[in-house]
């Protein structure tokens, strides 16, 4: 790396900062910039900067947003009274993917994790339980992952949730739709016939 | 994508233009970056300006270079009598790192293909040949890949400069060192055979 001229040098530093890039990938995304149109590099440099003035966390669910509140939070069309707990944004991308939830979210915005000091106050539980106290939520689903943290991390809200008037439900675990059972692994089949429902 | 606010799909769309990034790792660089301290963001925003405003290249071997004539060729301690050709800049930094060589570089800028419209013309040929004409040069190791494009390239080169007053040389291709001869390609092999030297 240290043939490369002093900038080079530079952004492939900044580069391998980024998660799941090595210096290898860095050297050759830098090397393609250079090569590549000035404008494109500019769009880049740009958008990087955009990002991080632009974009912010709706003050109600804690969404990704350029507004205070997001445009999911602000939708007359979406159901106020059904919450999809998620623990991050890209979580949330997945399920309005699906297309099949038309409530509204809270972004955790990480997952209880004690190992990694990550305790309820590190997370957003506490406004969780404020928009629960200000009423008018029917049911509350929590969507965190199936990782030992997202499993204890609902069980962890379950409780805390549990004797209010409202319906708290978890996601359903099982084998993945199009999937082979014989390539499940034993746990998720295990799950998925605990699980079983009727037809 | 659409799911997320306009800055970060912008940020996704630049990113996944870098070769080897899909829609998926740029999206997760993208949110890493939003979580990424400001500073670090900022410093790989300049990054990408600076590398566009301050990187040119050599005027004399076509090196990536800060200055009119990079490093390598105003170096006085070396060998401006031994020219390495090479392919790109990245194959210069390899034996750069390899240590072993003191002489001075010619970076073609690409490799002949006439499949893709890259003749003579369009890569560092014509300069390669007017610094040969200026004299002074003793010996040209041919260094490009050892694809057809890289070998065709050396031949061709090795044509210009037959009935020269200086030594034209090729890299050895073979086993790789460490290499263990079970995994070595049939062509390889063969040529570390044809081009086999006495101990």
């Amino acid at each position: 790396m240290q043939y490369y001229p002093k900038p080079v040098v530079r952004l492939i530093r900044a580069l391998s900062r980024l998660p799941s890039i090595g210096e290898k990938t860095a050297a050759r995304l830098a090397l393609h910039i250079l090569r590549a149109p000035r404008q494109e590099a500019e769009e880049l440099a740009l958008a990087i900067r955009e990002l991080k003035d632009k974009v912010r966390l709706c003050s109600v669910c804690f969404a990704l947003s350029e507004k205070d509140v997001c445009r999911i939070c602000s939708d007359p069309a979406r159901d106020a009274s059904v919450l999809c707990v998620v623990e991050q944004p890209a979580d949330m991308t997945s399920i309005e993917k699906s297309g099949v939830f038309r409530g509204h979210y809270h972004v955790l915005q990480g997952v209880l994790s004690p190992m990694d000091g990550i305790g309820p106050d590190a997370i957003r539980i506490r406004e969780l339980l404020q928009r629960v106290d200000r009423g008018a939520i029917r049911e509350i689903i929590l969507a965190t992952g199936t990782s030992v943290e997202g499993e204890a991390t609902a069980a962890y809200l379950a409780q805390r949730l549990a004797g209010l008037p409202l319906r708290v439900t978890r996601i359903a675990s099982g084998v993945p739709m199009g999937g082979d059972l014989k390539y499940v692994d034993q746990v998720t089949l295990g799950k998925a016939l605990e699980t079983r429902h009727d037809l």
